[in-house]
């Protein structure tokens, strides 16, 4: 008789965003002639660059040629790609990032979700408190959390780093030994970011303890503000305790494509063993590479005309960012994020809890966001909207915004 | 401290195909005169067809529209898909497949590796042997195969269940009971096939015991002759037991394309739980979506004209197997599958091992195929060869190995 795996079945009702996307269905059938605005989930709204296009375009008349036509991708990614990447992304900021560190995948999801499997079962994490759901949930279908506490909302066997105001949503390194850390900057949900030198503490401490951070810099592209970070690399000793995740969804717009990449530093190693051979491993095994059409159009995403494109792109969320908190602000809004980042995060007014902020939100003002306490019980009273809304759309989801605070 | 998952350390060597590419590499380096002729690894030559080409370029120019570009695709795929395959692949067998049953994925390679995440870690597995590596691999990973004895080329939890001429290469339901039960039909890598009478006991067992069965249906556009089931619905009472895995590489040329899908039935429950729900939960927590243009170009495969140009490429496939047999048949080899499958199996002359043969015709004929025994201790002294390569080629690799045996 098969047994099922029972950790799945301690995981908690359906994920965040299928939950939000259920109660925006009923809103929406119940109401057909109110239009919904989606500032909620983080999906980009504008369509692919042309240079992205045309690479597609190209790749696919390769496809379609006998001669020019390819099969399998090399499981870790066409070097085409993964030495572009050092080139473009590595060199640029300082960091000795080599071709044969970077695996590139389908996306910063699934990476996120499955670099857990090359750590051993008994390890312990540490997340911060609200978090991206996917770092908690791929560690409890791999039943390395313990038990959910229902009164706090939290893993018995998760080390949870609260990222509050008082500490400016950057957490602080814990007092308990931790084995696995993940951190996120520019921060999702808070869009917060670290310093540098606050990094380098990090990557120090891990270097110490012999911990491994696993770094998710999926929206390093907003930064805009001097002595933040851009990859942990950036940070002296991180190639030896730190893995990277990437992604090309934000910055160029592949939500509905598909890209991204993992570095793992050949320097990194724990018990003998180093991780970026694991990695490859798990690559090799359980994975067939990330298409060729694609993998051509994340190319082009860092040619001149390339960057030029996508940098209007994020130009473009950036103004959106700064006018959903400028104009929130002048509501009388305590507001977060933003200024390195495509989110906001807002803290909700009148004692209101996340969800009742949600509700309130969804059923008068057809203004989907999301919900705090859906990251993470420090997350309860807190909400998050996203810049990658249209513009115009933007404008009138703060409108009436506005007019509901009247 | 970071510790790693010491079952991956378990793992032997690295990946047979990944061996393979390094001699071939070798060879290739010392002999840069000579024309390699590549019938090892299953990978497809053809280009993509028209149809297949045609959407894909009309799906890239939807992305680049701000009015038809598409986001975060739906994580189990596109309703436009799913639906496609209940209509075109299980209606026209007669299986009562519906859409939320199917998962479309990045390919067969992942879920095959994948699946085994939602089952307990101590559910015993059975192979057949030789078997495609994946399967016992990706449980060799997460643990479940016990410690690996050199002597028998066995691991020790691990139930074997030879597949041998004297069998005609399809197994015997083992007297041991199993949990999970990999099948993989038209077989990789013998390129035989089980009736549709000898799969029904199978689901029967398996319907008896409480076991699940993983049926690999990736081969299934082979099949020319009547009795032999395309998909393990068409059994009785599969439903209840049946997980089926499905690839567009090897019918449509997807190889570089990535798409695949899983269909997991609602009837299918262990525990009190429905396979469907957590398969559901694992593509929704560490999976993104099969890319939009891709999804379109599998949609494309079932139109009428994609149809019929995929038909002649699997007929040209099936030439190049037809070929080979008849050739190494006249030759006076041993020989099997080609009839209903892409791969043919074939006995190695003389007494030599696997890797005998396969050093053998590297070196004196520039041929690449697979050793046997790389699937399984029960391979040895086998070796598979693949009719996807180009005719011309494939005549000339024939023509080769006829030269070496005079």
């Amino acid at each position: 008789m098969l047994k099922i795996n029972e950790d799945y079945l301690k995981l908690r009702g359906s994920y965040l965003f299928s939950d939000i996307a259920k109660k925006v269905k009923a809103f929406g059938e119940a109401n057909p002639d109110k239009k919904i605005i989606r500032l909620g989930i983080g999906d980009v709204t504008l369509p692919l660059v042309p240079a992205v296009t045309d690479a597609l375009h190209s790749a696919v008349d390769e496809m379609g040629r006998k001669d020019t036509f390819r099969g399998y991708a090399p499981d870790l990614g066409y070097d085409f790609l993964r030495d572009t990447i050092v080139k473009k992304v590595y060199e640029p900021l300082g960091c000795k990032i080599e071709s044969d560190e970077i695996f590139v995948s389908d996306g910063a999801k699934s990476d996120s979700g499955n670099i857990q499997e090359i750590f051993a079962r008994d390890n312990v994490i540490a997340v911060c408190d609200p978090v991206y759901p996917v770092y908690v949930d791929s560690n409890v279908m791999a039943g390395r959390t313990g038990s959910f506490d229902e009164l706090n909302g939290q893993w018995s066997d998760v080390l949870y780093m609260p990222c509050t105001k008082e500490n400016n949503f950057t957490p602080e390194i814990p007092e308990k030994e931790a084995d696995v850390i993940y951190l996120c900057f520019p921060n999702n949900p808070t869009g917060e970011v670290i310093t540098k030198d606050e990094l380098q503490k990090w990557v120090d401490h891990a270097n110490h303890t012999g911990a491994v951070i696993i770094y998710d810099a999926a929206y390093e592209a907003y930064i805009s503000e001097d002595n933040i970070p851009h990859s942990i690399y950036e940070c002296d000793g991180a190639q030896s305790c730190a893995i990277e995740l990437r992604s090309f969804s934000k910055n160029a717009g592949f939500t509905g494509l598909r890209l991204g990449y993992t570095v793992v530093p050949k320097e990194l190693i724990r018990g003998g063993t180093k991780l970026n051979a694991l990695w490859a491993r798990r690559h090799g095994t359980k994975y067939n590479g990330a298409p060729y059409i694609v993998q051509r159009a994340g190319e082009a995403v860092y040619s001149d005309i390339g960057q030029a494109q996508i940098k209007e792109q994020i130009a473009y969320y950036k103004r959106n960012a700064t006018y959903i908190y400028e104009s929130l602000k002048n509501l009388g809004f305590e507001v977060y994020g933003a200024i390195n980042s495509p989110y906001i995060w807002l803290k909700t007014p009148d004692q209101m809890t996340s969800w009742e902020f949600f509700d309130m939100l969804l059923n008068r003002a057809a203004v989907v966001g999301t919900p705090g306490v859906g990251f993470g019980p420090h997350g309860e009273g807190y909400f998050r909207l996203t810049a990658f809304g249209d513009h115009e759309a933007t404008k009138e989801a703060v409108e009436r915004i506005n007019l509901l605070t009247r």
